[in-house]
């Protein structure tokens, strides 16, 4: 593959003065138009080392305007990276809409040095291209144009520039001892990165190869592929057209409200009052005992609430909150999307929420919303929402990997219960400002709702993370079930 | 000043059932008025260890709706605190207007320990109250509800409740062992804290005393403290009384632009092309080295950007970040603030992009335009830039002590060589984007602009972090200039 990038190209320094005036006009031209067209742009800067990709990166930076560019470079792993899913500093580098994010390194980098020094298999390295062909496949789907260059030196060329920059005193500091291991790893390291890169070469997330012996040649052509993937996008259609590597979920979405997983609950169960205090004190405390040897072994836990309005979701949070050390627990209620979360894409704003190692995560509602309530009302587009499913279980199946423990409750009650608690909570004053003309209108659509949990539960109940449906008819039984299913999971881990 | 909480308050289990229903009823109420009212409360919990002011946190995490409540307890420092001025974390933890942060620690914790451990004398302690004041006073300034509970225990009490949890073994996990040293220095820490708790009482942000021998007493106090507090301030005007405790600057404010401290920049000063790519060369790569060595020994930069329109802070950072390597430079531009940053104190948006220890973080524009922009557009109140001042210096002074070197520059040009520029821009197709309406409404108000920045120069040109008047009618000369300036500061500190 890498022989078309050997072809000897140069630019001569006449011909490169000649037309960079008008390429660094046409980039910052294209950089204006989609800031207003709202697309996020992510440049991959990857290839050999030694090829001179920190140069591409400065050139880029001066030649752009730099407002609207974020360099992120991922090297040395600080303390909050290490302490959570792989990820989550790429999710924390993607640029919102309408900005640049230069990536110096980028998911790449991981998976093909690790096969290149032989610390993973085959197998392992097809997985870690697998993830990062879906994830740029749902960023493209978001809108992102990602822009992947490669910076391809054959090992000569790679030996003489090593050599040259080694030599003079002013440039002899750029040269990294790492250089001159990886060059003699370079045969193994372009196997690796040929089968990378025909793994995750797609029609929205191309690879393009810049030939960098001529340094010139080299710049010239990152810009000039740059500008023209921008300009590309901006003439066509501002969402672009995004192949699905994998189809929809198979299993048939459910029409309507009738007879789904939810009838299966079991809502006559209850606890007496004494019950239910000797329980809750016996599984608090295992519960406080477990979190505490969780965050000894750094073993987090991302718990998930979900259900009917009026469930019951805050009383039982509280009950999961007080047996835990408020130190170990954080609570992250989900409402309407602030400007900069509308920025990114729909997970970001769960992502960046993620905790460190070894402490839990309180969701109160969550990423399902995008299958839920974005479903129902119409606020996600069917295609949307379908892709969510395997979306939001790739993203389970990350923290799952990383060790994190989910738990996922359903509250389930009857129509008839809901009914009961929204007047409830209209008679007693210092709960009526809990029930608001939303939960009325919420409850007319319980037929729609009760379909897109089936779905739902359908599509997410993963082995690695499966959901608990709760009978919350009687609240003290599903506060009891929700701290014994913790325990439970919890204790699976430890 | 403790005896106060010394009286042998009791509450009886009866009495305690017989008021908590309504008492937890007042807080959800208040709790949903002050997001209405978008008042941001922050709940500071200390005291003597072994008060049980875990359990207190419990507790009110229970009565209050937790969807509407963040816990931040201070422990355990990661990396990303211990890389940052200290009062990097609290910031992060500062609620947004309408919630509440539950603070478990505080600002007071290491002043407090540190001197009771004799790591601090008396002055390094009162130092470090005034700063406390001076933080308190500005977010009360801004509209924060400053609720401060000291949970206190005498010292026979506090053995007695140590004993007893270490007797049983459900509660022996509870106490730590820093909970027995503590009560072997329990002396020294009543004297501290005494001493701190009077230097930081204020009318904004009282103290109080919670007695917390009896359990149910203890914890119904601090609600029953908090209720009122925010009553209170509901009751009352949406902003608080503040009582500034430094007067406004003394410095007489500029009424208009004749003589300015900008006057006295000359202007003449040029470079020829040749003189100008020598030292470009030269400072570029001493800049490079610099930060790499900067880098090493973990001490950071912060380096701001301020100038007329068209003065040339684009391309002066340009030349700056092609000297550092991408790996340790961030560039922040300010441009309108987000709902989540017009959530918090105007300060809050500049702490959150203060980089980790060794790096640079670059501010195309920055903090001052509080005293530029707000003030001369009216969207900051006379009183609220006048004490921006104060703040703003306290703001780079913790910067400074943590170790960073900051450089702030003021790109000065000539009232026609802007009209020149602008012209400029406006005939060529791809600069054209950067001239806007508002641009030349800007130039309109040049003498109000000249008065504030002469204000501004006067008031926050410190020691520790003075302004660089840029001489910026030759581009070149300017870039030099600022080139040589960081290469300065950075040679000083290293």
């Amino acid at each position: 593959m890498f022989e078309a990038a050997e072809l000897g190209h140069k630019l001569s320094k006449r011909e490169y003065e000649r037309q960079l005036p008008e390429l660094r006009a046409r980039l910052v031209q294209v950089q204006f138009a989609l800031k207003q067209a709202k697309i996020p742009v992510i440049i991959i800067i990857s290839g050999v080392d030694g090829a001179g990709k920190g140069d591409v990166v400065h050139r880029l930076n001066e030649w752009l305007d730099p407002r609207g560019v974020d360099i992120h470079a991922f090297w040395h792993e600080t303390g909050e990276v290490r302490e959570r899913p792989s990820y989550w500093h790429f999710w924390q580098a993607l640029p919102p809409r309408g900005r640049i994010g230069l990536l110096f390194g980028s998911w790449y980098t991981e998976p093909v040095t690790q096969r290149v020094y032989g610390r993973i298999k085959e197998p392992e390295l097809d997985a870690a291209l697998q993830r990062i062909a879906w994830f740029e496949e749902m960023l493209a789907h978001d809108g992102a144009l990602i822009i992947k260059l490669w910076f391809h030196l054959s090992k000569k060329a790679l030996h003489e520039r090593l050599s040259k920059l080694e030599k003079k005193p002013e440039t002899h500091w750029r040269v990294l001892p790492t250089d001159w291991a990886h060059h003699k790893l370079y045969d193994k390291f372009i196997r690796v990165s040929e089968r990378a890169l025909r793994g995750t070469d797609s029609g929205h997330a191309p690879w393009r190869l810049v030939e960098s012996t001529d340094e010139r040649h080299r710049d010239f052509t990152a810009a000039r592929l740059i500008l023209e993937a921008i300009q590309n996008r901006l003439a066509h259609s501002a969402k672009q057209k995004v192949t699905p590597s994998r189809p929809a979920p198979k299993i048939s979405i459910t029409a309507n409200g009738d007879r789904t997983i939810l009838d299966r609950v079991d809502l006559n169960q209850s606890l007496t009052r004494d019950e239910y205090e000797e329980k809750l004190d016996k599984y608090q405390a295992r519960l406080n005992r477990l979190a505490w040897a969780a965050y000894e072994i750094k073993i987090g836990s991302v718990i998930v609430f979900e259900g009917w309005d009026a469930a019951g979701k805050g009383s039982c949070i509280r009950r999961v909150t007080a047996a835990i050390d408020p130190r170990l627990f954080r609570v992250i209620p989900i409402a309407a999307p602030t400007d900069e979360e509308r920025a990114h894409h729909y997970l970001w704003r769960f992502w960046r929420h993620v905790q460190p190692d070894g402490r839990v995560a309180i969701f109160d509602r969550s990423w399902y919303g995008r299958v839920l309530v974005e479903r129902v009302e119409s606020f996600a587009r069917p295609e949307e929402w379908r892709r969510a499913f395997h979306e939001i279980n790739d993203f389970e199946e990350q923290l799952v990997e990383h060790g994190t423990v989910i738990s996922k409750f359903w509250i389930h009650i009857s129509k008839d219960e809901q009914l009961r608690r929204f007047k409830e909570r209209e008679a007693v004053p210092f709960k009526r400002h809990k029930i608001t003309p939303e939960d009325w209108r919420n409850r007319q659509k319980w037929d729609a709702y009760k379909a897109a949990t089936n779905d739902m539960v359908a599509h997410t109940s993963t082995e690695f993370a499966p959901w608990t449906l709760v009978s919350g008819e009687d609240k003290k039984f599903a506060r009891i079930q929700i701290l014994k299913t913790l325990c439970a999971h919890l204790e699976e881990a430890l």
